[in-house]
């Protein structure tokens, strides 16, 4: 079968074998695969993710080959043995991007054993499929991985209700946090993106106040809209009295790029939590006296769980988020390169799905 | 009146002028002021306060001039214009380390325009006196302001009961941790220090294990004491089941010199709570991928509420805290430039009190 395979930092067209499922797996066809800001900086810095994933005690991949691609939407071909075969051969399903085997979960996308959506067939595990309801598009049912990201995050912030929340970067991350924190119903949502169009695309998710950067200060304009209300400030401590009556702030750093956490201590208010989406690859530098003279919390997150991986695939399916607004472009396996340099410019892509049959 | 002036990066013992009590201010006799990391680091890194004062929006001192000392226990001499004079002249009172003013607090100790500890008179502001009770001496009535900041870190720790707690570092700050997880009730409580003495004192405040780093790798020790009780370990969710069987890590940061937040980064287990009340004034790098990774949460705390100080206070009367092990020297006003290079040995002192009467 054919493969867009990344070989030694480069994005390769080849033919590779055709997969095999094992016990309790399912052999698919790959329909359609977004591209994930992921992939772009584990091109740029596999290196990086090697290191790294041998700290946290994972198996690291080899650089020399594999088969990028974990946002996926497929369908059923055939079963492995010992499967249950409740859905029949042409089922659209999504699944997480991991197999389940008895050493625990294993990445499919970033793993030189489980090929990933860049190829025209794969295999999944059937206890993971979810199939895909509503006749909802495979192009969208696509959307669910990266929209689950923007759930988890949320949800790993501990909304309380009062909270004013501040979304910095309004790429595929940050658009799944603003449409997450829409679901959610937490207001006023306020976002910031230097690219017009990314800003346009926030306000289609939800976001009540966009921000370009360029022209208006975030942490500044978030204030004009955290005003306390008059019974907010009358219920504070006494010793609090003398400090801007301003509500919580929530900030999620969804740019993922050296100094912005610094950026983000600097002008974050007082008692601000951070929620760390963007994916910074590279060492970072800050002061953490900023961090400690306003008492910042940051919670780091990654990923999602299964319960927020259904209920992201079960939103898109009932149209509570835009997803076709999203989708920027559609390639196949031969355009996958030139997809990676176009997803560079923020103007014209935010997401491009890789249709491995075209 | 005689004081230890902080002038220029060094401390030198001069007179100046007694302090005027203004409206709703009290004069007060300095009996015991304890000589606090921050002092030390303040010596060092002055420049840095500066900066990070002027950062977010505070008075910045004026470095050729400051009397230190914000750990006081005082006695009562003279009241101001518009005061109550609720307690007699010869009370024995602490007090925030801060002035009340129409503009919000002012700080005391790292501030020009009020005089800190180190001085034989200084001003308080009435509503802030707290009378010292049960006859308590002022020089542990003094650890009042230290043993706070290890009561608010703890509180903002928000702990639900099923966290095992893990502190790096018992100098002062890491001890005052220990003797409010203690009062709180969560154990084991295991602590790490290169010190013997500092390892002997972590025991008197109450920690259960006390690991040496240069002998037992402090991750490695605290898992052998978190393991989940089987019922913990049957109520996780099936997507976890192939993790380790840890219950929550509480790690509090108590160093706080460059690189150690990345060295918690680098042993943390996942999902642990880092709350950082080492306070490091130099610029900080640190590997974010680890922290995503391991989607952990790094608290920033500093100082304390109102209510947490007086409850200090009232544990430290109560018996709760074994005060006197934490008092290694008592010196006067002219004792306090060596006191603080010996504060550098941590075999030989923890705590030095200033008694500027002597």
């Amino acid at each position: 079968m054919r493969a867009a395979i990344f070989r030694n930092g480069e994005i390769v067209v080849d033919t590779m074998p055709e997969p095999k499922p094992g016990a309790g797996q399912v052999l698919v066809k790959t329909l359609a695969c977004g591209i994930c800001g992921s992939d772009l900086h584990a091109r740029k810095h596999a290196h990086r993710m090697v290191e790294m994933a041998r700290h946290v005690g994972r198996k690291p991949m080899d650089l020399s080959r594999d088969v990028f691609g974990h946002e996926f939407c497929c369908e059923v071909l055939d079963y492995g043995p010992s499967t249950e075969r409740r859905l029949k051969p042409g089922a659209l399903v999504c699944s997480l991007p991991a197999l389940v085997t008895p050493a625990g979960p294993q990445g499919i996308g970033y793993s030189n054993d489980n090929i990933g959506g860049y190829a025209e067939q794969m295999v999944l595990s059937e206890p993971l499929l979810l199939e895909v309801p509503n006749g909802l598009a495979p192009v969208h049912a696509a959307l669910t991985e990266p929209l689950a990201v923007g759930v988890h995050a949320v949800a790993k912030a501990n909304i309380r209700g009062d909270e004013v929340p501040l979304v910095i970067g309004c790429g595929p991350v940050g658009l799944a946090v603003i449409a997450a924190l829409r679901m959610k119903g937490l207001r006023p949502i306020i976002a910031a993106d230097y690219s017009p169009a990314r800003r346009m695309l926030a306000e289609k998710m939800g976001a009540d106040i966009v921000l370009d950067p360029a022209v208006s200060q975030p942490y500044a304009s978030w204030a004009e809209h955290a005003a306390m209300s008059a019974d907010e400030k009358a219920a504070r401590p006494p010793f609090q009295a003398h400090l801007p009556a301003l509500k919580p702030a929530l900030i999620f750093e969804c740019v993922g790029v050296p100094g912005l956490l610094q950026q983000v201590f600097e002008g974050a208010p007082r008692d601000a939590r951070i929620v760390v989406v963007g994916v910074c690859m590279e060492t970072d530098t800050s002061e953490p006296m900023l961090g400690i003279m306003k008492e910042l919390n940051v919670q780091y997150v990654l990923g999602y769980t299964p319960d927020e991986f259904a209920a992201s695939l079960r939103w898109l399916a009932e149209g509570q988020v835009d997803a076709a607004s999203l989708v920027t472009g559609r390639v196949g396996i031969d355009g996958v390169a030139k997809a990676f340099d176009d997803l560079a410019n923020p103007e014209r892509h935010t997401k491009i799905i890789v249709e491995p049959w075209r």
